[in-house]
């Protein structure tokens, strides 16, 4: 059964601190059933995705929870977790579930609070995807991160300036995207200059953590002006780098767009738009070789040139949003983000960022240091 | 797409202290791909039902994790989450998914690992299902259950004598169970004299603090020996009991089995065995009301007369595993250890506690006090 996208929204991303999760929730959910033109008794199930409610908050059976407090009482809801990837997860059980037949329409909401919580008490929440050993070591994601960042750049001889290009991109993106958490335009000599968290990657090389929530509604009814849903895959991988065969991508990006490049029947070259899940500078360019839209150890020269760059690119242009580091990572809501980012740009409302014909998109969201990808590939109806 | 089971298994349950949550789903695991007959390169995706590890443990991102653990590196894997009915909703994903086509045969694993936490850190993060009010206002499920119990005696003027008998039944089957917890038989004046919980809550009518896993094997191959899933369906209500419309029955349970019975196109009285969600004693009585066996305020008497009781009853028997009053109560296990029986019923497997001539089996898993039900049923094919 084919399925589509027939609304999304976003919140603003940000620090924010005078309101809630469920005010988060009432916003994106009632602006997507708007965009979708239909009233929330269409919805028969919902999705939710979230990573660290249970960790800091001690709320779990989020589905319920938010199924009550949108006024969905009594369908049926799912709380899906997978760590920093749990929005994408989402989708792809939401999508399943109408692909089934059993549900004609269902809504999907990724939500994150984080900025409530002391930095470390975040910093440790957030191991909580990744191994025994890494957590007990005492390892942090921008600690495995920069491993990754150190390894790559050994063996490709790529320079730091590469690194720091991510974020100027993306801090230019989220400069024309009102709902990011930063709008700053840096240089890469700002990037460069920022505080060394974790050898070689800077403070501006790094997501910040955000509070957000985006919501999407998805749908086997082929209504104008839907988008659709050509491809959900997802792949894992070793929870620890450690076990991992290779340091300089991400396997589990490799092994699920392989799959929906295969199922979408299109390759890297047929996509107009990208969102990926840069948490850190690293992260983008390993995305933008394991998508397979450059060859290995050449993603960040590419960058550093603009060619991926609105207003600068040929033909692909990656995390207009600003991505997580320019429009913020509240992490169970980036992966449903992501998509509503894509929809935008394949229906032409993405504003001042408009990719101009982008027909084809593609999202990629991962958990942890890519223990879960998933990716996704949209295109207008 | 018709959707089967073609194996399952449980461990142990009980107070597992000498084991881990990975070396419990080995066990379950390995067990249901032999009974199925087929070896995990045949598991293209894996549902996860877990509702603690993030609050006791900090450890999320358990799709992956268990996808490692397993072997199965580079399968999607999900972590589904939905309190005490995280299994039953890991079944439902599970089917759905099969039943979209993207996958053909998936594996689900309930686990639990509560007894390495002191009974006050159990307490408070088995409240993580609960309201915002009841959290904070310092209630616990043996209370907010004694809430529906008092309410429901007053109504129905049913007797503390009555509620005592759903766990002798319990432990009678329990007895029967080399699995179970607890395989000592109750008789009336025990529970009636066991220490007050939470009044009218005895310490003997309350399910216990369980370690356990459980798994499926499901897919839409129809191999001889599977049994059909002929219906999954799920519902929502309040989180907290001061939003409810009722006190004396679960509303979500009745949506729910109302849904599965007319999907499956039978009635309360096709059914053969039963594993109801007993985690106290007036939730196996307002179980049976709600899911269409009995008419309101009558089933306390009928289970006191031994009517779903093995070797006395007539036709339906509940809870042959000894349900989580007996058998025990690994919250993200037992949605999943409950189809695992009544499988094992269907095909004749079921040992001392065999139901002679079962055809078809239902299962009904609650999260909360009732925000969550989650009901199967399921026949031989």
């Amino acid at each position: 059964m084919t399925v589509f996208i027939t609304g999304g929204s976003v919140t603003k991303f940000g620090e924010l601190w005078g309101t809630s999760p469920r005010v988060l929730a009432h916003e994106v959910f009632e602006n997507a059933l708007t965009n979708a033109k239909i009233t929330k008794a269409k919805i028969e199930s919902l999705y939710v995705g979230n990573m660290l409610a249970g960790i800091l908050g001690g709320q779990e059976h989020l589905g319920a929870l938010f199924a009550e407090e949108l006024g969905l009482t009594d369908i049926p809801a799912f709380h899906i977790e997978g760590a920093c990837a749990s929005g994408g997860l989402a989708v792809h059980a939401a999508t399943l579930a109408v692909a089934s037949g059993q549900y004609k329409t269902v809504a999907v909401l990724g939500v994150e609070k984080m900025t409530d919580y002391k930095p470390e008490v975040i910093s440790t929440a957030l191991m909580g995807a990744g191994s025994d050993e890494e957590r007990m070591a005492g390892a942090t994601f921008p600690g495995l991160y920069a491993i990754l960042a150190r390894a790559y750049m050994e063996k490709y001889k790529v320079s730091e300036r590469q690194l720091a290009s991510v974020s100027v991109k993306n801090h230019f993106h989220a400069s024309l995207n009102p709902n990011a958490q930063f709008r700053n335009v840096l240089t890469i000599d700002t990037v460069m200059k920022s505080s060394l968290v974790a050898d070689p990657l800077k403070l501006l090389e790094c997501s910040p953590v955000t509070d957000g929530a985006a919501a999407l509604i998805i749908t086997s009814a082929d209504v104008k002006g839907a988008v659709e849903i050509i491809a959900s895959e997802v792949a894992t991988d070793t929870l620890g780098l450690a076990q991992r065969g290779s340091l300089t991508s991400l396997p589990a990006t490799q092994t699920a767009s392989d799959k929906a490049y295969r199922k979408a029947g299109i390759g890297p070259k047929d996509v107009d738009v990208a969102e990926v899940h840069d948490c850190f500078s690293i992260a983008e360019i390993l995305a933008l070789e394991d998508l397979g839209f450059y060859a290995k150890g050449t993603a960040g020269q590419s960058i550093l040139k603009g060619e991926v760059t609105l207003g600068r690119s040929k033909h692909l242009v990656v995390n207009t949003s600003g991505g997580l580091k320019g429009a913020g990572h509240p992490v169970g809501a980036t992966g449903v983000k992501q998509i509503v980012e894509v929809i935008n740009q394949l229906k032409g409302k993405a504003g001042k960022r408009q990719v101009k014909g982008a027909k084809i998109g593609l999202t990629q969201n991962v958990g942890g240091s890519g223990a879960t990808a998933v990716v996704h590939i949209l295109k207008n109806t």
